[in-house]
């Protein structure tokens, strides 16, 4: 089951501290993590993942696999540049949204317009995404709405 | 010059007048008139803009050119569903939001992403989108934009 | 009506000829010419369009819309590199091959695997495409598959 | 390390077989196998792979995880419908092409435009396309091209 993670390029220690978490947590259910394959946000997520023994994937917005971060096991090059952002969507039956810019709210919005469940961690407050403190309520919360 | 107006399929009469007003005014300046092609808000431009001898431009999310609304000049099928939006917002050096909901927020995203000038009409009140209550104040915001 | 030119960035004067001839039969049918925006064949099929007071549109690779030929009226910027020829072909009811490479290649195999009507003018040799030694003969073979 | 594999929705027996094999080879060399995740080649392909102990992908038409074929492990869905093809390219080192229709064509087009190396088993003639008898030749191809 591929759960999105989704957040910038760039963020403080404490939201990657966070991110880093989420991505730990998703590995504990036995998730596949899917995000933008990037630095910040997805980075730390991935690599939470990874250390936990999880599996993680990167829908680049290049065409050269290397530009994916570390902790990436399944590269996606796409040369799509932000225009992957709408796959790494289609390909999340969920996501949490870590803070972020306009990259990641316009993830928010596809998922919103596909009714996926959203969730938000000091990201945009938007109608829709349900709010959540720490990574462990996000996880719950998606449990809940993914019915596992 | 491509000026895109997005907003929702469904609309009010009030917000069909101000998005017919919009279209005739993009039409009087010789701009192009972008839009997903669909009913709403997007038809309501392309009439303004074609009962004032404008062109029209819709970027379709089905694959059937037959999909696109009446005042549709330029049929772009994509078949993409609603990923379609990217391309309404590559497609267009500026935007205009009117209303709308989740799709047209992720086109509000993708056009402050990508660092175009998005003006708004009771849309989505996002940092970035500068709000204007007229059709012809977001007009003359998108000239001085844009230079023209 | 959208009628689509597929063909490669460099090509010959003959071939130059060739789809400058085509553009303008099309522009003589009142159907609009679909392309990629390009220079080579792209190019001189608009020439034709233009010159012969058609309506021409560049579904382009770039995300900037200078990037087209100068004869080009509605410009579309995808970023999408080479994958940007599936729109070409999604947002043409037929198209006409006309020489070109890989590029033109991957456009002809999804305009048939979507069915539309390929004719092809000295270009790849692929079963389903209808071949034809002019532009006349293309013209033609478009309008009794369309049935216009 | 991603190498597509690409072919038809529909095959023979001893197509399928042949693409089984393609499949067990590709998971002892440890590389990822990437397809469009559907049945025929890509299901015999991914089940080689699977039952060999690898890891496969599967780049889907639809929106929709649960049209995958069952030996799929990472599921992106893309609601692109066969324009899915390109990203199935993109997310490819190098493709191994096995019979196949005009899907399977757009994917040979798109790799050789890319300048990627594209291995042929029993599929279109297209110049470009390394032709080989045996998966084993085609396995044998990629490691002197990637240089693994």
């Amino acid at each position: 089951m591929n759960i999105g993670v989704i957040g910038g390029y760039k963020c403080s220690k404490s939201v990657y501290k966070t991110a880093y978490t989420v991505g730990t947590l998703i590995a504990q259910e036995r998730w596949t993590l899917v995000c933008g394959g990037g630095s910040g946000v997805m980075e730390a997520a991935c690599r939470g993942a990874k250390e936990a023994g999880g599996l993680t994937v990167g829908i680049l917005p290049t065409d050269d696999e290397r530009s994916a971060n570390a902790y990436v096991d399944v590269k996606i090059p796409t040369g799509f540049g932000y225009a992957r952002n709408i796959l790494v969507v289609r390909a999340s039956l969920a996501l949490i949204a870590i803070d972020g810019k306009y990259g990641t709210l316009s993830e928010i919005a596809f998922g919103c317009n596909e009714e996926k469940p959203v969730v938000g961690i000091d990201t945009w407050d938007i109608k829709g995404v349900f709010k959540v403190k720490t990574p462990q309520a996000a996880i719950e919360y998606i449990r809940k709405r993914i019915g596992v």
